[in-house]
């Protein structure tokens, strides 16, 4: 018998699942501890009324024998895929057909999914630090080669720093990816692209004939026009770029869970659609998403679900601003937090980020993101969010003042 | 750049969505013909009406600052799971523990994937035919070699003939597989396996250090006590299978998208536990379940949901052995359809199962599933399916007696 020793290579658990069982451990130990929580990443505000009443609707609807569904798309709903291609993209200037629109049952399966259509031996690069999930994903795939312990880096992977000294923004590499995986705003630093850095990589993946899997997941957050909120806004993006979306973050849908990527038909390589792959993916190992579900995303574009999820962004947006300009008056260099609910802050001097994370644990309660947990160069920095509520934001900041 | 080249190996889109196309296009071009579909194994019936309250009411949960949920947790809900266990499992004298229960969104996704935690050059037992999941998951992945057209078969697999000779339960191989997909109830032949049959598998895989994933998602239509409803029941099942349960037919929840899978934490290979591999899976490419669709699925076992879903199954496999009477009084010989709600029948002499499959929509306007579809072993059967309305069903053996 062979297990896939991939799984081995892994060096610990999932960051958040590892975070979530210290903190676990700490109520435990500590029943009277109000803690705050300010790391995951996880939504507070409750779904907004036009979601919940279209979704309460379509569960009763299913109830009935006119109103049934039973298998639904592997593609999703055309209702829904005709409000994301009008409302994301058409009615924004962009050209995304209703055929190169997959649903999801959030985008974290397809994060670390996509990559299935490609080679096993194709090169990825990554930024560091990243969304852990790109870098487990592939792996577990056998894309990433071994861990090295005392490099804190995978040998296969092309690492991509996002430093202070770059803005974020990566360089491109020496050695020529394959795949790219690039997510703006970005998690975790709450960085953005300028639409001319992005059109860059764009033109340095068509050169390269590289694929870029977009993570657009924060695009809501944007509030700053010039900034590109889908890669399709680049010349040349439909021949070397996926992307993804999700209802996470923008209408609070993290225990919904519905997403939705987008494959061009444009976007051919080895002389094969990349459409047609991934369709393919998803009739072979996946069977769509509950019809219940893409009613409460159908409802998002509907004029109140529009009005009432732009509330909850703004609410959010409050929300790290306020650690953004808390922090910085505690004496704290801050980035982030401007066009992206993350703020950025780094660690004090002498301190490792998991020390940050004790620390502000046991002394402030406050429960956040240790930045080496995103890949090295997140060393030295810790990852707060705005997805708090205002209440514990202002307690958090208040608490941390005082540590 | 490089693809996935185990893409380009697959001989067809994936058997459903050929079909789903292939009924698309008869119906646009035959616009009157009122078409009644037996072939896909999607359910007809209207969700129970303890399950669609509970669905509207979690729902509205979610819209309250009280009771919104947000990211679920990755093996699903204590609450689910503790139904789960108490009433599949220690209710019925089995052992199972909270954490060896993982919910996922549909069974076909789990079947795809679990062979994620197994190595590449694994041997893989498939029944011919099959359910085309294990088979294409496979050979996605590829662990399934090249597809040689004129055998119909991939030549990396093992397959395990399922024939009348039989009673369509497969003999052991000759040559030894690492890993061993079993299907009972079965999907598509309708046939069961006794205890003392699977008992037999069990022990097999004990002695050769193999994997069970046992498909147990028909077990709700089992009425012989004697047969087995869970591998469990089989003394040593817990060093050897996994077991894949969906809600999708024993409560209708095709368009609901729940199931769930049993990894025990005696199942140790290569000396690494299976039950921490797949949680290690779940962690890092899945994200939970909708708080909603667990709810639902927590209602199936309230004794309201029990009673509605029993009617339901009651429902359908009156259709099944309606399906399989109106077919014996017209001639045909028939298989199944009476602890499983599909019945396996031959086609005419000197037809193929395709053939037949047009005759079908064409002259009688009925949709059923060719079973070379399933594997070559199927050529020459064909698949219906108890899950239409009963209505349907009989209008459907109307219709195929006067053909």
């Amino acid at each position: 018998m062979k297990i896939n020793e991939n799984y081995l290579k892994m060096p610990g658990s999932y960051l958040f699942a590892t975070i979530g069982r210290k903190v676990k451990a700490y109520q435990a130990a500590n029943p009277d501890a109000g803690i705050i929580r300010l790391g995951i990443g996880d939504v507070t505000l409750p779904l907004a009324p036009a979601i919940v009443e279209e979704m309460s609707r379509a569960s009763l609807e299913m109830g009935t024998p006119e109103g049934f569904h039973g298998y639904p798309d592997y593609e999703g709903y055309e209702f829904l895929r005709s409000a994301i291609r009008d409302h994301d993209y058409v009615g924004r200037g962009l050209e995304v057909g209703l055929d190169e629109i997959f649903v999801n049952d959030g985008a974290k399966c397809d994060s670390a999914d996509l990559s299935d259509i490609f080679s096993r031996d194709c090169k990825v690069a990554v930024c560091d630090p990243v969304y852990p999930v790109y870098v487990s994903s592939n792996a577990l795939a056998g894309r990433a080669g071994d861990y090295i312990e005392e490099k804190e880096r995978w040998s296969g992977l092309i690492y991509l720093p996002c430093t202070e000294g770059n803005g974020f923004v990566p360089e491109f590499p020496e050695e020529t990816p394959d795949l790219i995986y690039l997510c703006f705003p970005n998690n975790p630093t709450g960085g953005t692209i300028t639409k001319e850095q992005l059109q860059g990589w764009v033109d340095y993946a068509n050169r390269k004939d590289a694929v870029i899997i977009f993570d657009a997941a924060y695009e809501a957050y944007i509030s700053d026009p010039s900034l590109p909120r889908s890669i399709y806004e680049c010349e040349g993006a439909r021949t070397c770029a996926i992307e993804m979306r999700s209802f996470s973050k923008n209408a609070g849908f993290t225990g919904v869970r519905l997403g939705f990527t987008i494959v061009p038909k444009d976007l051919v390589r080895d002389g094969v659609s990349l459409n047609k792959l991934w369709l393919s993916h998803q009739e072979n190992k996946f069977n769509g998403v509950s019809y219940t579900i893409q009613r409460a995303g159908a409802a998002v574009y509907t004029p109140e679900g529009q009005r009432q999820t732009a509330e909850q962004v703004a609410y959010y947006m409050n929300n790290a601003r306020t650690i953004r300009q808390g922090l910085t008056d505690a004496g704290y260099k801050v980035f982030g937090g401007e066009n992206a609910p993350y703020v950025w802050l780094q660690v004090p001097a002498g301190m490792t980020s998991w020390e940050f994370f004790d620390q502000l644990l046991e002394r402030a309660n406050v429960v956040g993101t240790p930045g080496s947990g995103f890949g090295p160069m997140g060393e030295g920095y810790f990852r707060l969010t705005g997805f708090g509520t205002y209440e514990n934001t202002l307690a958090a900041l208040e608490r941390i003042r005082k540590m």
